[in-house]
């Protein structure tokens, strides 16, 4: 019960709603920018060191994901190859690429906002992600999925 | 039988083998570079509109991968979203993050040189690629594969 709040104070946030409010922010960029609106960060020992949205309209590249954009961010900072002590937070389930780079960066751990049901890598019945890499699902999700549903309820 | 020769000059090649050939090329100047030697292009109407190859030391980058270049610049050459009519090449099986993203670019076929039995997106029992998009793998094989095969003995 550590969210309790005895106070007039708003409750505290759990690392884990923090950092995937950051990546809301980044997905709310990329609606700004009149992108689908998906959001990431990456996060070393408490630390942001990499961010990212989706850039396929500006980029004219169907594969410049919010996820490529913040892991390799994230990589280039490090100055080495892996991620292996890092989290990966997502607004959106990522997609086979993503799920599949994140393997090649031997990610700690994926922490997503909404489920893709469709095109998310959990729809897969095999372990693509690096034996290691931790997954979690579901955080702060409606917010998540509401803004990629309204983005294409407004195309419509 | 188009390839049956009479004359004394080599044989012709197929239009695979040729293109193969240039991924060869590709994958060599890899190699030069002290890189993995995979090489790809990606051809549209006979003509080659996109080259690349592996580039994760140069780039400090696991994720850009031979295809991921080589995809990334047929679109951008495209200026247009998906690579419907267009052929990948490549030296090596993709992986799942390349086979993702040949997804995305919506590609119509993946042509291959050396299986990845471990790390091929061939491994998984569900099709990742894009419905429409047509595989075929083992086209000269065995030189893709030394490439590939003398460059880890090497390193030992």
């Amino acid at each position: 019960m550590r969210y309790i709040n005895f106070s007039d104070e708003p409750p505290a946030m759990s690392p884990d709603e923090f950092f995937m409010n950051e990546a809301l922010k980044e997905a709310r960029l990329a609606l700004a920018e009149k992108e689908i609106p998906i959001g990431a960060v990456v996060v070393c020992k408490g630390q942001i060191i990499g961010r990212g949205h989706n850039l396929t309209e500006r980029l004219t590249d169907v594969s410049a994901h919010a996820e490529m954009q913040a892991l390799t961010a994230a990589a280039n900072y490090m100055g080495g190859k892996y991620l292996k002590e890092c989290t990966l937070y997502v607004t959106l389930e990522p997609c086979v690429m993503c799920a599949g780079a994140a393997y090649w960066f031997q990610l700690g751990k994926i922490v997503f906002g909404a489920y893709d049901v469709k095109l998310g890598f959990g729809r897969l019945n095999q372990k693509i992600t690096h034996p290691k890499t931790i997954i979690t699902g579901g955080i702060r999700e409606n917010e998540c999925a509401e803004l990629v549903r309204n983005f294409f309820k407004s195309k419509r």
